[in-house]
């Protein structure tokens, strides 16, 4: 299968740098064939702008959605852009990692997805009716990959618990797991965190790369985080809020998973 | 009083460009000085990187944390770093004014906080002992100073309401409020947040001026966001995990803010 590492840490000599070459050399080890975005070494531009559709009518305003749908459509896209898009379509799988730096990805990562995510690419796609919203959060032009973030913190694991002070892991993770990969399509694999970066001794590292590597060989067979499918009957339209007799009273990030229980009943 | 303006849209002529200058001028007609950090126009580098410290030494591996806190100590920051650290400490209250984007701040704004935000001046500030975990979630720089988050979407209220498939805006915003601007000391307003951009009419930018308005002529009265502080008894130390007895049975972002009953029982 094809795996896209994107990888938004600054320094190759870190514990980020090691564990991207580990899986790098774990997933060709596989068998896989395995491609590379290191947006700090790429220099990647975070910055969404004008200057990212050189054909656009400069005398216009610039509206960064209906601008990039047009660039999409004529193929005018800035080649930096374009070449991001096509290693999309070439993975099976998708792996983002990364620190995270104040609660959510490095602002290179971020820029990375707000510029190849363009409209008509990762968003405004499909169909938009009574009946159904596009094709996303369950369909949409990543449907078939697969999606995974591997991510570090300083703080300790109790810091992110679901009683700890900075929120709870899965929480924060929500906006990117849901919002950004399972929008155009993705399903998407629980994450890998590594906590308390500052004491990986050799013990601990023994230990991360035995648990990121059993990661990386069910890579393709882990069961996906399961989200709710946009366009199969669990919520209204166009109001996109949860039927009332779905998980009635309860609201949240939590809500937006279908509960083990109702899987195990809907595969029996 | 001092209020700091950051704006993180592409274009003058859009609705955020609109509003920008909508609150500016209303906060100087209430006698407030007013500076923008408008980061597209000034080309704002998002990136954080080893070039922002040109003082480092170049043959050691480059520690975004380390060479932070030794540039700041040092006073060799690079010189658009240090001139937005101060105007933080120059303002009485900060403004971020930002589209969302993928459920989150545009990448430039994310690296305007990553940037500046160095070891030393927004964390790793204060004592850090069994009781006292640094200065920070309540305690920070950035005491006594006020902050509020106004941002726009393409959505609909519905769409991030408690049960919308967006999840729901507070929940979405915890990061930024709690995350970013608790953490170094400010105190947190309410967001004002203009939904279904698309379809702001004549009528419709009428009402946004008169809330918003309301909004910046109480900027300096309006109740923050009650998030409980991190070292004065709530929280387990070092865990940082919230006291068994305080909400308990509960988690998630929401167990971070105290209860309105307990707020009224405080005040009493």
């Amino acid at each position: 299968m094809n795996v896209l590492l994107v990888l938004a840490h600054p320094e190759p000599a870190s514990l980020n740098g090691s564990l991207h070459r580990f899986m790098r050399d774990r997933l060709e080890a596989q068998g896989h064939s395995v491609r590379t975005s290191d947006l700090y070494a790429m220099r990647w531009k975070p910055t969404l702008e004008a200057a990212d559709f050189p054909a656009r009518d400069a005398a216009a305003p610039f509206d960064p959605a209906l601008d990039s749908l047009r660039a999409f459509e004529t193929g005018t896209q800035a080649a930096d852009i374009e070449a991001e898009q096509q290693k999309l379509l070439w993975a099976d799988a998708v792996i983002l990692q990364f620190p995270l730096w104040w609660y959510s990805m490095p602002a290179i990562l971020k820029g990375w997805i707000e510029r190849i995510y363009a409209y008509g690419f990762a968003y405004g796609v499909g169909e938009h009716s009574d009946s159904h919203w596009g094709d996303r959060f369950g369909e949409g032009s990543m449907t078939g990959k697969r999606a995974m973030v591997v991510t570090t913190t300083g703080g300790w694991a109790s810091h992110y618990a679901p009683r700890g002070i900075n929120g709870p892991m899965d929480d924060l993770l929500f906006p990117i797991h849901h919002g950004i990969l399972y929008y155009p399509g993705f399903e998407v694999l629980p994450p890998y965190v590594v906590h308390r970066t500052g004491k990986v001794d050799a013990a601990a590292y023994a230990r991360i790369e035995q648990e990121l590597g059993a990661r990386m060989d069910t890579l393709f067979s882990t069961a996906p985080i399961p989200f709710r499918r946009q366009n199969h009957g669990d919520y209204e339209i166009p109001a996109l809020t949860l039927r009332p007799d779905i998980a009635p009273g309860r609201s949240g990030f939590g809500v937006h998973q279908v509960p083990a229980e109702a899987q195990a009943i809907a595969e029996a």
